[in-house]
């Protein structure tokens, strides 16, 4: 069968590195290039921990092409300034000054925390950057390409708005990002929507097919020891390197976000949107409605207004957004292509 | 037994109109002022209409005082058309001219189409607006004051700007307005506190007990034909007063809003704010949980951002949310109170 | 010569003290109020200051009504944090903490530092709040009162959407405030107009007759040495305590602003907008031009865009800005005031 | 003598038409690509008339690269909306809808109406879009490049945020646009800063070195009745196009100016950017200060906040703004390279 054509765009991550153990080991997908995006890190760790990834699962062939520290016209570190501050229902000014990293308390200090990938890794970033990588497969493919997101919308930002003729090319935006319903801190709040707000708009406003995979179903499809378990028994490198990689996630995600009460499990968000394209069938509850973007200064900036109740009757239904996947098969995909992989 | 003193602040508009029979004809309350604002029609009609009203059921003696056309801030005239453009999605500039006038499709030219009234009314407003009026209450009560609101919070804001030093004497703000999970447009977005967010703001951050009466109960608690006939039975003027101004105003709501399928049935917002100070146990689903309004210039300034997950688990719950009454007390009381006015 | 009615807006302030002696020393002026507002100083000590100086000179008859620590619907304490942030050209968030008193710098640690006020002062607050008396005034008033404000403009502000059957008993505002040409720190950039950008904005679009005393006029009549000299000379308690009081802020504006290079000269702000309306002749210098206020959220909210080169031919001239005075005469006020004081 | 590498960024419109025939006629501009961008037309028009102008006078050789019809994050057509609103001084949604297309005043409706190029035109834009090509050129380049910016900057916005590594190639940006003094319409507010408020606030905080030919000198270097007498008197094909469409642009420019009285005589901008490049010996007057870039969504967003009088000491002058030319030497200069074309 035919592989179907995809870009990653990504800021590994946990989860981000799960997304690309799926992708790769899957052998469903022909990932023409991964690209990179600062979030959970910065966009140096971020494109170190996806060419360490790639190189350790034996995916050296496929190009990294490095994005950007800061989103399209904020700064990063202004952004998470504002998470700390939003946290604590302070006026930015008046909260304490935050790291800079937010992703840190989860992912830790590198990003990626949990494993130590092998020092010598002869895997460099392309001589294109992402946005340029992007474009370049785009104009070279044949076929339409489908882009997975996993990480903050910057790159996809730029693509729209520098290459309008290469959009057609486009199949659709599969992306980790927005919720609906589900709630974790602020109503329409989540961390890649958030970081940057001006991108998010663009791409949701853009008019391409967009399949969003947010809280709503990421919190519903949550792995467990069982899961690592079989990963271990797998035996092979990767099998290993995501089980510790995984094993580290769940500690440090249920530490910081105690209240879930999420026992031995924890979500694999960036995974989502990599399933869904392998076999949509994966997929067993997704509604498409109007999204807006808000964006103007207020506390809400970058949140995915959701109409799921369907007020908005005259506006486009733009996103299609997945609210639940079937969990065990989800689980054994990712278990299968571990196992497929080096 | 000891009437409840109150002030009741609003737009009449039929639901208002409901509040004030309600409020009156139930001999329980003390009403102290009746204060408007302009919401569902300019100040000039609003006031008109609550003078008329109350003159029509025999409460001649409660002083009413008159409050003004614009927000704190803000022009009523530009968040009207704001409120149109909204619902079109397009940027403002692009929208058609609003008529100024956003209730009139609901509630007629007057704000209260649907009964004439005697064009003779011997009553005329106070020499005071009404915020003095509101802080001479305050000064002159021995006892807390409850606050009832009805409309836009305009003479709320400023109230508790200038009269810092009286707000103790405030027992309680019990508003008809915001929502939390029930969404009629867009999500958190209720008329009133659209039409003049910086107010409500204010009023949601003073610290000052509020329950909130939005669209969560007020599209649960609904009156029917058999509400009707109840009160045309009364046979008083009072009863078929407000028996036209229903059938009137259901007719008008439920062709504005016929995706809600109402059928015979309809809402009567503001009455619910005054029930729950007449009769706390009417109220059988009440929620204490933390509100936030958003402001800054984007497409949800005024909305009421509801925490009613349980999310931001560190932040005050300031506000009591109500969810569900008991309908049928809920319109006895209506009825009954019909009955006891001229 | 009948007096002209006045109602005096401030926050002493060294220079605004000026003011109150040039407007009760000249016997020109028949003060109905003194209210007062944040902005030298908190909420308290500007009052006190006021009643320690109306009390000190003999002015005792003259009601002082206290105003608000709060811009109308901004935080005082927030406002001085942003402009500490704005000075150092760095986001709010990462400025240092503001004192929360910007003045201290100018004006001391009571916002009139630099004389001992008797400490049995039995000259108290009236019993209506600033915004009251101001309205009880106009309301009372058989002729027009020309307002004199020299604070931020926060009380002006509510009373003009509070009161608007009053508005046409003002004469004419004239302000110190806001600035056309000269430029202090930020083009357009004045510490009154600045505080309470909304109040500002409503004020200037109020319609009611402006005359502006800004930076252009207050830095180009400047006391000196021998003002001083002059005071001192006049023997009485008023004329002493009034040369201490000037010493000190010449001494500690000139030393916060060294790079000015005014040698033993400094401004007395306020008074300059005193002077003019006890005798418009003492203005030498006047232009008529249209004057926007901006806000929305910028580096420049509050700012008072001047159109000082008519580009905007077709907007209303609704500014009459003041660019000089006579100097000699306007000292020579300052002194013979003060010495018909006590 | 060895030739100066530029690129230029420009919207044709008459006065880059000059800075195209200024650049390539004078022999000492090594033209490395054209680039274009939407401003004082549409983007399909001004690359058509960049096309057009470069075959005219001979220029086939220089690469046209295309741009884009929208600024980075907003939209042109709202742009100009507001431009409109702005210019009525009422709130965008009240003010007549505009036709998206502001330079047709002045430009007419080709965006260089006033000479009819030949139809058959070989020249088409490159493969590149303008931000690659950009990109192109700097990574090829040996020497570091002049960017020659003489529309919105939108372009360098992006080229900015999505090359970094390349920046170190940029010898400086000569831009035609903002302004410091001069008052068009409002204070510190050009067509060219205003169109892309975020592009010019990453530009002018870029670090990149800064020379900005604003209104402040062009409204001082005007051309006059003797210059298009001068250009038609060359005899050459460019010498009759320059002339015509010269003439064409005074006669529209005055006549929607009228109030400037310019009599003969009217500016040329984009000239002067080039200029410069060419000869800084033809600057008479330059001076360093701070310029902030306002943004936020108030009426002075992409205003040049330019701190002539030197009042933010402590802040870095990061522009180096042009205040006069010798206009003798700059009018000839333009007649000799307009001589020395085709």
């Amino acid at each position: 069968m035919k592989k179907i054509p995809v870009i990653i765009d990504c800021d590994p991550g946990h989860d981000d590195m799960m997304a690309l153990v799926l992708a790769y080991g899957s052998g469903k997908l022909d990932i023409r290039a991964v690209t990179t995006v600062a979030g959970n890190n910065t966009i140096a760790n971020t494109t170190q921990n996806a060419l360490n990834v790639l190189h350790y699962i034996g995916a050296d062939g496929i190009p990294v092409a490095m994005g950007y520290q800061d989103p399209m016209v904020r700064s990063h570190k202004e952004q998470m300034e504002l998470l700390a501050a939003s946290r604590k229902k302070m006026r930015p000014q008046a909260a304490a000054p935050a790291t800079g990293i937010t992703g840190a308390a989860v992912h830790g200090k590198t990003g990626m925390d949990g494993f130590d990938f092998p020092e010598s890794n002869p895997k460099t970033p392309a001589d294109l950057r992402s946005v340029e990588m992007m474009a370049k497969v785009l104009r070279e493919s044949q076929e339409p390409i489908t882009l997975i997101a996993t990480g903050p919308l910057t790159n996809l930002g730029f693509l729209i708005r520098l290459y309008p003729h290469l959009l057609s090319k486009i199949q659709r935006i599969s992306l980790m990002g927005g919720t609906s319903e589900f709630v974790l801190t602020r109503q329409f709040m989540e961390f890649n929507t958030f970081v940057d707000p001006e991108a998010t708009k663009i791409v949701f406003e853009s008019g391409i097919p967009i399949t969003m995979y947010g809280y709503d179903v990421t919190y519903r499809v949550l792995f467990n020891q069982s899961t690592i378990d079989r990963l271990r028994a797998l035996g092979n490198n990767t099998g290993n390197m995501v089980a510790d990689l995984l094993s580290y996630f769940r500690s440090s995600h249920n530490r910081s976000l105690s209240r879930l009460n999420l026992g031995d499990t924890a979500p694999i968000h960036d995974a989502c949107a990599v399933a869904g394209v392998i076999d949509p069938s994966v997929v067993t509850d997704v509604r498409k409605m109007h999204v807006d973007i808000n964006v103007g200064g207020s506390l809400l900036d970058g949140a995915t207004v959701c109409d799921y109740q369907g007020a908005l009757e005259s506006l486009p239904k733009n996103v299609d957004v997945v609210y639940n996947m079937d969990t065990e098969r989800f689980l054994t995909m990712l278990v299968e292509a571990a196992g497929a992989c080096k």
